[in-house]
């Protein structure tokens, strides 16, 4: 995978919310090998880093041709972004376009928002 | 930078609230040299001074050609309103243009609302 | 200035609310000698007195050659309308339309809703 | 009246459009000396010059404290334009606020648009 | 009824569109005695002069009590307005509110427009 | 059925339209006995007498348990009412509510509009 | 199939238009045996006979675990609908909801509308 | 490339037109690597064959990791598609999410519509 | 300037067109030093080559400290498009953001469209 | 009157909400014989029995002749849908279409929801 880079947050000293949303995200269904399409949505309070946003897109790039569940994909983000920054609260929500004529949103987050 | 002014609270006895918002915000990205576009939302509660506009829109001008980051120029714009201006609550957003197909907001504040 | 006329309140034994909507407001700008265009909206809890409202139409009148800011002009008009009426609540809100690119809202009221 | 300015056409070698679009236009009524509220839309085709738009700003700020009804100040518009740039073509739209309850919109052009 | 005052038209060298908007015409049905209310749209081409618009607001008024029906009052207003002003060209539109779940739009114009 | 009554044109002499929109026709389907729901829109030209609107109010609730198909109900409202007022243009619109998810819009005129 | 049942046209001697849309069509995909969903648009002209609308939804009905393509079962139905009635003129729209990401329109008619 | 299928047209007597919207179009910019994302409707009127719905997916699909410039899968898809089917008159519309603040919407077609 | 670069247009031997929507123009008014902000549409049929993206979007940065009325910027971004490209047909649109609350829009093409 | 039928409710060991809506109710006005339109919501937690929906039909059918106030209609309703199948809560709402241009929504029902 890419490597998610950081930048040292420029405020530590203050809560404050950053909101990425990505409406161009697509990855592989592992059973039917067909694409899937999703808009992802990442919001955090950073503790002493930030996620950089170039690295953020060629991580989102990777998972283009990918094969992994939505629930799965939705989770590992998290993971994976948590891992990258620890920060103090984070959420990541994957909207997912229809199949089989079914939408679905998957959200996971880190216990409550400080 | 350019100076931020201020004029005496014309009702310092009162808590009020001042939403300025200007859409047409614009720096430059640090990484690559290209410009990011943002409408930025400041509102506050004035102590005893209030921020005037003129030198509003010229200390927002001073970034056009100004390369930081989103979560910096967010920060610092709260810091830079706070120290001009000594309100007793203000908030600043910042909603920028998507790059790379990923849009930003970031939304910082001095605490909670009185 | 135009005097604020009142009439007796038909109802003193119940709390009930009053909004006028102004969308045909102008000032002048102090700093630059150009117009100001707002909305202003008043609402309030009238006490034993309501603000008539032809007086309260050349109230506002009055301001379209004076030089006032914003946030002067908003609290001054609860200041005014207050005495004029000694409602049991009140609130003034100024949507000024953009200067600079930047457009304001100013809102003041006294204390909270009963 | 403040003078409209003009500056060269930097292509007369072509017939292309310029719409102005003013929502703050205000003036007074003759008869009851209460001020009237516009959106004034300025659409031409220039010939050796085109309107300067600080100049066309004053121009229509001259209108703020003077009485004049409507289908004069329309029509008077388009006279002053037409007089200022010769134009190819000029159409002046006032849509005016209502008044006794009644909106208004005056239309006038130089014949029809090439 | 109300006499329609006339202004001399200050361009009677251009044709131009003049369209007056009332959305406050009440009238009275002459089977039931119950108000009918509707929209009244009149637009124009003037010739030597114009309506004036408090008399037209005051005509409108006129109709307040009297008992007539949709069809002849917009035809009788088409003709009290042509009389009046002896226009290059006119149209008047009524749009009736409902009456018995039936609701009705009345449309009358002097031939084609110029 | 309620007789149509009419009343004379009071502007022969002007081909103008009207037109007349009920939200609230009910009839009966003839196969199932159970109730059908429509708009009925009228528009026409009058000749030399109009459509009196309570009559054509008793006209519609006629129908209210007669049963009859749409395209029979539009045609034969159609016949009556030329019938009635004998006009130079006349077009009936029925936009019948769903039955057995399926909804239905029959339209019949008198020829081309004049 | 059902029949597809009609009744004498009530008016042969007018050229009238009759419009049935119905949002609750579902068919069989002959590939992959997973059902698809529609909105089935018939616009007609008659002329001796009209479709009786009980055995037209009968006649939908009849495709609901059939396998057919959107082309054939468009055009399908415009062959067994112009054999059942003879209209003078015919058209059938089919709206078809997304499959595999893609939705799809298919219109067919028999000329031009008279 | 994945072959594009096509089945016999069901009525090639007839002109009818198909249109397939597919929202989920990806493929890759040439020069940066990086994907681009797209909503292709392709419209067109059948001759002889139509274009089979599955194997139009996977034919899109096959874009999906191919560097090619907007203009040049718009016009490679109508030639394929063409190629493929030999439709009556075929449009191709690509509309291109935004890349560097800029969007674009590139439509082929094979001259005028019959 | 940056130079406009071009790449060989994939199917000259057809007309079709490309459409390229900028959002994020801004260029620097020469009056006053202060930036003017516009959405900037380029829609054309091109002959033997096609504008590059990225070099049209450097392109359009190069304006973003340069002083140039709204007139000018339109016409010579259609020169200097006409004079890279040589298209079959071309218009530029300039929707400018309000300054001293008028808003503008500047349509400059090459003759009809093919 | 039509007899409400019922069914046992499959799950009495949960409270769960059912709600009906028909926009198509019809009865008569008393005073006028004039006929009257609704929308009928009807609402409730089932507690051994559910209402059977084509019973509810015909039972809504039953009033379409019959005269019968709002206030009364609504009321009668819950009654009888309460007699029916003794929910454990039921509220009935009749959304009335305008009449002399006042339209009315009446509501009633059992007590508070549990």
């Amino acid at each position: 995978m890419a490597e998610l880079e950081t930048f040292p947050n420029p405020n530590p000293g203050r809560n404050y919310t950053i909101l990425h949303v990505n409406p161009e995200f697509t990855s592989v269904c592992p059973k039917t090998g067909l694409p899937d399409f999703a808009t992802i949505e990442l919001e955090y309070i950073p503790g002493d880093t930030c996620i950089e946003l170039k690295s953020l897109k060629y991580y989102y790039l990777d998972f283009r041709n990918k094969g992994i569940f939505y629930e799965a994909v939705t989770n590992a983000m998290l993971d994976d972004l948590v891992a990258a920054c620890n920060p103090r609260w984070m959420r990541v929500t994957g909207r997912f376009a229809a199949r089989g004529g079914i939408s679905s949103v998957i959200t996971a987050e880190t216990g409550s928002r400080p």
